[in-house]
């Protein structure tokens, strides 16, 4: 029986990808992984997975062939997933524009580098209630992020969370004040079709994840079996697991 | 002749080193570098180096001559800087607290683990001019650190940052709101000796770096010879090399 997750990316099981293989080892969430440097096989592909991610993987890594079998497993309902960073969406070198992925996801990718690299507070607004953010204290005890990819909901998309971006300078008092710059798509989710997609602007490792990897009130140590120790806040940790989750409807 | 810098830690040349040597490359600083995994030879510390970095390098790489040698350097003129992480100062695997290198930096660190991972707003809080700090605009592009290892400042010592911790919450209209909870010390420096010593709360690179890494207003290409390319704020990537420098004593 396939697994419920197939996750591509984020460089190696040791590195960045420790994180949502750590997320996921912990909410028993079965997958299996693809390193950023390798490609899955076709076979791999026509597996009956719950939902596909796709996080920091450059598309050069997948075939025509495969992006068509992605686009076609998603049309019958599997669930898909992309997490931001330098090597998703457009980034340095994500180039899922020219894909046929772009059709399906439900944001308007730009033409070219999208990247945002953020040295003030970008807070994780939430927009509407929803599944994914139950329970979790994202008005009383807001975080911030680092960066993400920029791209627009399309029509039927509904956007759950934005970027909620400001200045901050410190005033004569010694105290740091914020100046509210704009808000941008943070986290963007399609329920039209079939299946459960899901547009993550930020990444779910560092550095991209900024401080948003801490997020909790207590803290959280997994590891999968293949991976490294992580040790990270435990809203953050169940934040992700719902995402994955929801994609995969299991919640 | 010895080159400016010994640096040791950061895991490796094409992990979380590639921070520090791709911004010392691009400043023209010559360095040697030593893996975490790794530990140098007992005649590489004998070697006329301007400063030792030690940054996410457990202590227990070093052999207790090896730290005898480090002390010996120092108090003859050699510069010394610890960066922050969770194998520094006493962190998860730090351990430096039970080291004679204790005794010579200029701030007294925890009996147990004195990592803080924050997820709300640590600004950056200029306290004091210096060249370390000169022309770099603390004030009013206010930036964020993630996480720093606890400790105070030794009564000889200079604090030159505090991390500015602030809880982040979202009012009824939208806007977040910052309500200040406490000052610690970030960067605390030594001119008292013969050496110029300095110890960094945080991390030069992910994840306790923080947005602080992207602190700019341009991008910063960098690499290293065998290091991955980095691409940085370039007021992060000054700070780093101005205080490199500062220790080396070459500003």
């Amino acid at each position: 029986m396939a697994k419920d997750v197939l996750y591509l990316g984020d460089t190696a099981y040791t590195q960045q990808a420790c994180y949502l293989t750590g997320i996921m080892t912990h909410f028993d969430i079965s997958f299996d992984y693809v390193p950023s440097d390798q490609s899955p096989s076709d076979e791999q592909l026509t597996d009956d997975y719950k939902t596909i991610i796709l996080s920091d993987y450059p598309s050069k890594m997948l075939s025509k062939k495969q992006v068509d079998l992605i686009v076609e497993k998603v049309n019958l309902g599997t669930g898909l997933i992309m997490f931001g960073g330098w090597e998703t969406y457009v980034g340095l070198d994500g180039g899922y524009q020219n894909t046929a992925i772009a059709d399906i996801l439900p944001v308007q990718m730009k033409d070219s580098d999208d990247r945002n690299n953020n040295y003030w507070p970008c807070f994780v607004d939430k927009q509407a209630d929803h599944a994914i953010l139950a329970d979790l204290p994202f008005d009383t005890n807001a975080s911030t992020v680092g960066g993400f990819n920029a791209f627009e909901p399309k029509p039927h998309a509904k956007t759950l969370l934005h970027a909620n971006m400001n200045n901050a300078s410190k005033d004569s008092s010694g105290s740091f004040t914020l100046t509210y710059t704009k808000s941008v798509p943070l986290l963007v989710v399609d329920e039209s079709t079939n299946a459960n997609i899901a547009c993550f602007a930020s990444d779910v490792a560092p550095h991209w994840v900024g401080p948003f990897v801490d997020w909790g009130d207590s803290r959280l140590s997994a590891q999968a079996p293949e991976g490294e120790a992580i040790e990270v806040g435990n809203w953050y940790a169940q934040f992700f697991a719902n995402l994955v989750k929801w994609s995969a409807k299991t919640i």
